[in-house]
């Protein structure tokens, strides 16, 4: 019998790990919760009203269908048993494995106020970014039927926490929006003067990136009219309202972006985990003491010559691709090799046609970063597909100013 | 101050009521509990995971922005005063006016028995054609996780309840998709030998379309591996089971697609209401006794020359415009006129290439059906994005076989 190799998480880090196993002498199994792989860094694109769901995603058994020695199921694993080699689903049933790769990824972090997130809901699944894209749409068709001037104008108020690349570019879409799509449809008040807040608990906006280039993504956040406020901390986030140290904004709606908790599942590895819930693994993306066990991606503590990786999506993928070439190592009697993150670069867009990135050591800005951004994003997109689809409704968007995903669903 | 119009429903009816208002000395506002416009014809085809939701979806206000004397509204009208001539909205507020056109539309009917419609969910709006999508993708999710060969079975059996136009065109898409999309995706079973059974009440399918189309269009069925059940009555939906007569079909998915409800809103006229609780109306589309109000659409016992007038997207169209014509002969004191329907034709499509219709007296099938059905939904298809889009994704799915949206998203 082959070794079989289990996968769970069907991101970035379990794709790639799987799609390294391609040819391989073993038995693969990717279990994820859900049908589909999600494109997590267009996701604020779909949570915008710019990109459908379904451009985005792809069904995981799709994407490795010529794979004959992988099985993708649906469904969700609650518990790994070490000793036994076991993954216990939710149905109860088991699934064994000889070598497995844990890639369940990260969730957003509240900093120990759960009760915030049915309030300022996060952005990293495809629910996610429906029920951003629902609360955003929403608050104009409430401000249509606002009594009042006030209630307007919270309506229009939409407060995103967290500087990272996430919220710089909600932030930086929301006015592309409100001031380009929107005006026209409204009878009772001017879109364009809508109001977006950018909280950010650190000194400087995209806190990864080099210095010049956060102050240059801050300039082109205000110049698009987005409030920047750094050194700035949530207190409170209530019915309507986000508290900012003492000063209260009247905010009906507010998005997180901020903080990361890695998936629970961590925890039943009974190793020590970190702040944040992820899993310090060995330098070849090993569990210590437990050789046949890997963790990779953002449910993991990773290390590269020493320095730490990042939680960005080229890091998930090297180390699924990392983890399942030691796999196959081991199983021919090789040494392992320790992990070694390859940053080929960073990239933040800002708004219709403005980005920051560093690529290759040169720190790119403007409309040279855009295109660059384009150019990535539009490559790595899995299926050709979704790439198709994904440039027409980028090419709508950007000539006609338009969205064409503006659409709210009932929950 | 210039005659108010009040339309509730953006659907066929309502939006062309709207629009034939267009530069006239009026102060339309429209209502609705949904922000969007809903290309009803084509919902099977985001049901089948064929066409993203955003594909048939536009803005109701983003259609009417250029008529600048017409407001669009999200909300939910939950009574009329026809007394008082207001509507009032779920959150208390009130909207008066001096004409108004309601135009809600339908429902589906379960026959007495509303605790199938959990069971068995209907195609009527958005979320219904999601949660179709849903439970087909996730049936077959479920067969690659079944653990025996009897749950396997019973997960891919699929029926569809009624052999109207819209049990016909979900029935006919279903196995093109199981045959052709899915094989090479699952490891434990094949999806071609999914069970596709259509049950319809009466003695043919296509009840509305002459008895040699609806032959054809069976026989199409047939071919496609359809198991088509006429004079067949559903006595009960379980879970996991439908009965048909006598006889129990394990079948973990259930769609409904039989009769019809008119929306609730009718009752509020105090008028005599059909079974199925729509509105009969006068020749002029006026409620009897209330001269300023309108009932069209789906909501409405419509008639043409003492003819009745079917429940389909033409007719609603038709009369929102008759309606908003005959207020506009009201405001200037000229006689109105009686609704008069014109029948352009009927299409209905089975599967991949084949259709059958009935257009300007000629009885259509097969592939000429076929093209006659993509030109007239492409005509129709509301706003030019939205067409471009539907036909990539057309292109696509016709030439690879395969579906660009398989996404489930939970519920």
């Amino acid at each position: 019998m082959k070794p079989r190799v289990l996968i769970i998480g069907g991101g970035f880090g379990g794709l790639y790990a799987a799609r390294a196993l391609h040819h391989a002498p073993v038995d693969v199994t990717l279990v994820d919760r859900t049908n589909h792989h999600l494109f997590q860094p267009l996701l604020y694109q779909v949570a915008t009203a710019t990109l459908a769901p379904t451009d985005i995603t792809a069904p995981i058994r799709h994407l490795l269908r010529h794979q004959s020695n992988t099985t993708v199921l649906m469904a969700e694993v609650t518990s790994i048993e070490l000793e036994r080699r076991v993954a216990r689903l939710s149905d109860g049933s088991e699934l064994p494995y000889d070598y497995l790769i844990v890639a369940t990824g990260a969730r957003h972090s509240y900093f120990g106020h759960p009760e915030w997130e049915a309030k300022a809901p996060g952005l990293k699944s495809i629910e996610d970014a429906i029920e951003i894209r629902r609360r955003f749409l929403l608050a104009f068709e409430k401000a249509e039927l606002a009594q009042d001037a006030d209630e307007c104008a919270a309506c229009l108020t939409f407060v995103v926490v967290g500087g990272g690349p996430t919220g710089v570019e909600l932030a930086g879409m929301l006015p592309t929006i409100t001031r380009f799509a929107l005006p026209g449809d409204f009878r009772r008040f001017d879109p364009a003067k809508a109001r977006v807040i950018l909280v950010e608990g650190g000194p400087r906006v995209l806190p990864t990136f080099p210095e010049d280039l956060s102050a240059h993504a801050e300039r082109d956040l205000v110049d698009l009219g987005v409030e920047v406020r750094t050194r700035a901390i949530v207190t409170a986030v209530g019915d309507g309202f986000v508290d900012i140290g003492d000063e209260r904004i009247e905010a009906r709606t507010v998005f997180w972006a901020a903080g990361n908790a890695a998936s629970p599942i961590g925890k039943s590895f009974g190793l020590p985990l970190d702040r944040s819930g992820r899993v310090q693994v060995d330098a070849d993306l090993g569990v210590p003491g437990r050789p046949e066990v890997f963790v990779i991606g953002d449910l993991a503590v990773m290390t590269t010559d020493g320095k730490p990786v990042p939680g960005v999506a080229p890091a998930a993928m090297q180390s699924g691709r990392a983890a399942a070439r030691n796999i196959l190592r081991s199983i021919r009697g090789e040494p392992r090799r320790p992990f070694h993150y390859r940053n080929k670069g960073d990239v933040a867009t800002i708004g219709r046609y403005k980005a920051v990135a560093v690529i290759a050591g040169l720190h790119l800005s403007g409309n040279v970063a855009w295109w660059s951004w384009l150019f990535i994003h539009i490559m790595y997109l899995a299926g050709f597909r979704n790439r198709l689809s994904v440039l027409l409704e980028w090419g709508y968007a950007f000539f006609t100013y338009q969205r064409g995903a503006r659409l709210i669903t009932r929950r």
